[in-house]
């Protein structure tokens, strides 16, 4: 912590003063019940609509900035708030105030002696830092996902969105000052030296959500103490199983690489048995370049697949986001399922097959958020497993892990009530612990 | 992670070997069952309890060597594992045998779609590095912990307990070696540079825990990006409110601050409603006194106080760990909470008084993993919570937080079991999900 003071310039210490903010407000947030969090998203619901031509009014500014300085259509693109996008933001914001509540969930309740209750409850982290591109619905989005749940928030969105974003946090703050909310519970940071002084405030900062590319995140990640909750590579696999039937083989592998293929749950390795190397490739294969795929073989697979680039080590490990996928022959479960802890990036992975013992061992060995059996990888989502609401992906080992709902939002804290006691009435000839299950 | 491979020398290298036998040895832990976990437990019992002589012996020459240097009688005492100390770490493995498996348990299970079937299972979270300090005690716990939850585990223990922890080590080794697990699920790091080397390992070991001084746990802190599971201050308050029962008052501020003075969830603050200052302080003080313990007061308190000493503004983030507590007038419950949220370490805070809003206010607005009423901050341990077996106490605001059972040591992934089913088959015009709760 002494480094990180020493090197904070002026801008990181503005930075600290709206963190000490966000930390003051996330204890009034942590204090409201359901309604008076769901009021506050009723009346930040109400400013956007209030406010929607002059916001996007400001997001016109941007995107004609962003014509004059040329910035690639699919970034315009996402940059884009008219149309449909707005109505979309603010349906997402109606069914987020219908989600149930994270916070004040009893998960553990034990009697430890008469009159002395112990209740371990959910409740908010703190305060969020959030980092994303391009995209401005995310400011939205992330905003009221950490409202819902309690949080205070920091959010620092791409330069090319700057009038938007200030434009759609400032009607956020509008909204909950009329609900008697502290508006610093959500605030804009609008430099990239106010963004990397939010990394170095570990004391005031409990977890960073970053979201955008690759590079944006391990940049992220290499740069802070404060916990990251996210993802930065997809490297998912298919394992095409000794015993898979192939009519599954290729339509999943089909919808796993080409659904939507930009995206961190697409597929990027296949992996095929060796017993049915010729039996099985041939068929996937001619399914995937129907579709427009390029295989990257390795020197087994090529002799089945015509038309196939020539795999090296380095595909093992990348993430094509594209119509490419990486094609490699292994002799056993074992092999696959080594190759996939190696290489893979512990997002989401999956196995074909009939064999509900190679099920078994791959869905227990492989080391991933997600292990699928005779399903596409493209399920692992928020949405699709039910959660209603997305923070993110989670490829950490610790917190949250996979599709990260309202859930990965909250910790606890243990409430115990007594009568005054003390410790030093229980032990050795003294009074015992009753640890009794109490209802919760 | 570039920047730690540049800067790893040879015995972070080697260290990274023991990482990477380690990570191997987590994945085949992760597919033991239940039983094959205890069974490995029991064959550790009884080589412990094979080669209790030897152990006994390794131990008396790190024994001799620290009379040799000095060392202060607290730290040697902590050493020796003779007399009881051997009988009461296998007792504790004997235990911790008996507890419930923490992995395998189903907490979330849906339904997505006829034949799709999604649950989310407790895992082991992979490899953990250890670093404790002095008592080679842990060195048991830990790795035992570890085994029972599915990890492996890297242990680096104090330089004085060197020849005990190797012991210990290759005992549980052998062990390990009997029931046919892999050794490598617990390795015994000897060199401090080979702990500074798994500081640096982020892609190999999933999370650190740190028991021994604050000065341990917050260099470790500050010296990687793995997540760190533990605490370094334990600045514990205790808060007499307005309506605070005086009997209460004082049998709690002294079983608080005396009982066991020296550990984390001992009191280091005392905050005093100017109201009961009268009424209150003058007789908790005596008590306090009377127990041996040294005021330290503001300018309100000390008028209450014979014999106090006066407070700096130093001392409200002063963890003593011995028989001094600071003493603090505040104005309000609001107050309170305030001081607590920014001097306390956000371990455990109790709030003394017969008045439910206040109560709830407290319970609600301190930001601390323990926020207990009418009960001593003391209470503030995983055995007397009911968790039989404790990792640590955690001041982290994500993962785990407070004191930490077996729970703390397992993440969870997603099994999704399908029959061949595509995301392309859902949305507008397609199938719907069902998100059908199922039976966990």
């Amino acid at each position: 912590m002494s480094d990180s003071t020493s090197t904070r310039d002026e801008n990181s210490l503005t930075t600290e003063k709206m963190a000490e903010r966000a930390k003051k407000a996330s204890w009034t947030l942590a204090s409201l019940n359901t309604e008076a969090r769901n009021r506050a998203l009723e009346e930040v619901l109400t400013v956007l609509q209030e406010q929607k031509e002059s916001i996007l009014a400001s997001n016109r500014e941007d995107i004609e900035a962003s014509e004059r300085d040329e910035l690639a259509a699919p970034l315009r693109k996402r940059l884009d708030l008219s149309g449909d996008k707005y109505e979309v933001i603010l349906e997402g914001l109606r069914d987020l105030i219908q989600l149930p509540d994270p916070v004040g969930h009893v998960d553990y309740a034990v009697r430890l002696d008469d009159g002395l209750e112990l209740r371990r409850v959910s409740c908010p982290i703190g305060v969020l830092g959030i980092i994303f591109e391009s995209r401005p619905d995310a400011a939205v989005q992330i905003a009221t996902l950490s409202i819902k749940s309690g949080n205070a928030v920091l959010l620092k969105g791409g330069r090319e969105a700057a009038k938007s974003n200030l434009a759609l946090v400032n009607a956020i703050r509008e909204g909950l000052k009329r609900a008697g909310v502290p508006e610093d519970a959500v605030q804009n940071l609008a430099s990239r030296e106010e963004a990397q002084g939010l990394l170095s405030l570990d004391h005031l900062v409990d977890l960073i959500i970053p979201r955008g590319s690759n590079e944006l995140v391990q940049s992220i990640q290499e740069s802070t103490r404060i916990p990251v909750l996210g993802h930065a590579d997809g490297i998912c696999s298919v394992y095409i199983d000794q015993q898979a039937d192939l009519e599954k083989a290729i339509s999943i592998t089909v919808d796993a690489k080409t659904q939507y293929p930009a995206v961190c749950n697409a597929a990027e390795t296949l992996l095929v048995h060796s017993t049915v190397l010729e039996s099985h490739l041939p068929a996937i294969a001619k399914a995937l370049q129907e579709a427009g795929v390029t295989l990257r073989c390795d020197e087994r697979a090529i002799t089945q697949v015509d038309g196939a680039e020539t795999a090296t080590d380095e595909d093992w490990k990348t993430e094509f986001l594209d119509l490419t996928i990486a094609v490699k022959v292994i002799d056993s479960i074992q092999e696959a399922i080594e190759h996939i802890n190696t290489f893979g990036s512990g997002h989401t992975d999956a196995i074909v097959t009939e064999d509900p013992q190679a099920q078994e061992t791959f869905q227990a060995l492989v080391d991933s958020a997600g292990v699928f059996h005779n399903a596409s990888t493209r399920f692992a989502d928020g949405f699709r497993f039910g959660f209603g609401a997305e923070v993110g992906v989670s490829t950490c080992k610790t917190h949250a892990r996979g599709p990260v709902g309202l859930e990965g939002l909250v910790i606890y804290k243990y409430r115990l009530n007594g009568n005054g006691h003390r410790v030093d009435d229980f032990g050795p000839g003294k009074k015992a612990y009753l640890h009794e299950p109490m209802d919760k």
